[in-house]
């Protein structure tokens, strides 16, 4: 397509839109090439970068206020596991042909709160078109002091290892979603199909958790391709193995209902993916300063079991300490 | 889909084709979730990103290399007008099914070369299946002297206009892709229409003029959605006007040839897109300099106009100082 002079569509859409959410300095107000990042003396940068896709990571008919917010989510949940604070983000956004505004429109205002509401404002980027769904692609930035960022490699042997939040709800909520008489099958409270929907939806960065992570953890990543898989990378990556009781694994009381109608439900809790939790390793000397510093950031912390020495994969442990088997351990888009 | 606790298909994808671009030691070899990146101290990080799609930006059929150096180059484009030198890039990319890994393989082949020849290894990323058509996101980083980046927003009345290369080329070669006669009607010599479609097919990022440029330019961005409408922006940016000498703008060969025959097609050399040169302003006082150092790096510089004051649109004159009026100043994906 064609444009004027003075001002293509693209420019305009990104002004309307996006110069709001651009409030960083770096950002030049979206009108230059680049964006400038002038990282704070002695500190190192913590790039990440994550796509969704319609049909792929939320539905079609999701909102687009929640579509991007999730954007924005998955990436920060990586940035709070590896205990860096976020200084903002780099947006390249396809859109399919007759998009109406209404959808940009409340597209840019989730993205925009979640800017506001983490401290992560737009640095820049693109817009296109595209004969296929939404893809919202975004490259996140934070910052830690030099050396500091909390890698899956340093588990050791004997480390405690914890979970935020609960596990399994987003996963849930999928299947609510995608199975119509879920609900009425484990005779869930409306308030508890909404927590799983939520959930699913819109997940929630542990940023809170980010400097005690830096300060006490040994190991951290964030879940989201489910507990057990994640688990198994953070120890394949630390040359460990772990033990973990099953029943220690925080749940909401809404995943709770379902496990105790269908025990094999626990399965799905710790291998679906879309948790954006953190599983971290603490050793043994600072579990107490870990303890205190994650109550005082007000995201609820459990210990799941501990780091032991080996090569196999991380072992789940029921109530007789027989280990489980899972059929499916964890997700992949491929 | 499913996967082994030990490793899913896309860590094994992830694995064998791109962990040989990660040779930046931040990269973690694409074991951890995020990337770090150290700043040299009294550096500003320059970020900049941008999305190509199957059959927007490129052809289904172009070669998986060619796809892979084009997203790579389209970022480095905008890293060199704006002075800064590569370090490094995240990769998101969406891939339909069934892709065959041939295609992947070539796909990261091609993108290995560029970030060995332009200094600029894989950073990390992620990898989607899509329902939709290949889609590579890329933000790439570069760094300058602190408070160094040329921006779009300095040029004064007075300063001389640069381009680099030779424009409209790409252009061409997109219209020969898309009409087969086309090469036929203007009686182009074989060499001549591979060389409009390698234009086409693969920029060249200009990132010897990146030094030159960071020195002595007042203002400078890429050519990518045509020069009249680039132009225009950084007159925008700056708050002037320009006026450029059309006989002026450097042109290939098989551009002069087509023009010969066709004086219209003058107009699309100067408004169609994918150019990847730079534009740039540069005082007076700094000519000299400026001209040495673009002789020095290698890359043709060509003088094609200067910033007058004034807000209106920059004005294109022909041979007898007539203004030219373009139908279609630039180029837009809306």
């Amino acid at each position: 397509m064609v444009k004027k002079a003075e001002g293509s569509a693209e420019d305009r859409l990104i002004a309307r839109y996006f110069r709001p959410l651009a409030s960083h300095p770096g950002a030049l107000g979206l009108a230059d090439d680049a964006a400038i990042l002038v990282p704070p003396p002695g500190c190192d940068v913590v790039l990440k970068a994550d796509a969704i896709i319609g049909g792929v990571h939320f539905f079609p008919e999701d909102s687009a206020d929640a579509v991007g917010r999730k954007a924005l989510r998955v990436n920060l949940s990586d940035l709070a596991a590896k205990g860096a604070k976020p200084v903002g983000f780099l947006l390249s956004l396809a859109l399919p042909d007759g998009t109406p505004d209404v959808w940009l429109a409340s597209f840019a205002d989730g993205l925009r709160a979640d800017a506001q509401l983490y401290g992560c404002p737009l640095l820049g980027g693109d817009t296109d078109r595209t004969p296929g769904p939404v893809m919202v692609s975004i490259a996140a930035f934070g910052t830690v002091p030099h050396g500091s960022m909390v890698r899956r490699s340093g588990a050791k042997p004997g480390d405690t290892v914890f979970v935020s939040g609960t596990i399994g709800d987003a996963a849930l909520g999928l299947k609510l979603r995608r199975e119509p008489g879920f609900a009425a099958r484990y005779r869930l409270e409306p308030h508890e199909r909404d927590h799983l929907l939520a959930r699913y939806l819109i997940p929630e960065p542990r940023l809170a958790l980010s400097e005690p992570l830096r300060l006490y953890a040994s190991a951290a990543m964030d879940v989201s391709d489910g507990l057990a898989g994640d688990l198994a990378k953070l120890c394949g990556a630390s040359g460990g193995s772990a033990e973990i009781e099953i029943e220690k694994v925080p749940l909401s009381d809404a995943a709770r209902r379902i496990i105790a109608v269908d025990a094999s439900a626990s399965e799905l809790a710790v291998t679906g993916g879309d948790d954006y939790e953190v599983v971290c390793t603490i050793a043994a000397e600072k579990l107490d300063a870990f303890r205190a510093a994650a109550f005082a950031s007000g995201v609820a912390v459990t210990e799941i079991g501990r780091i032991i020495a080996g090569r196999t994969a991380p072992r789940f442990l029921d109530r007789h300490g027989h280990a489980l088997e899972f059929a499916h351990p964890s997700f992949s888009h491929f």
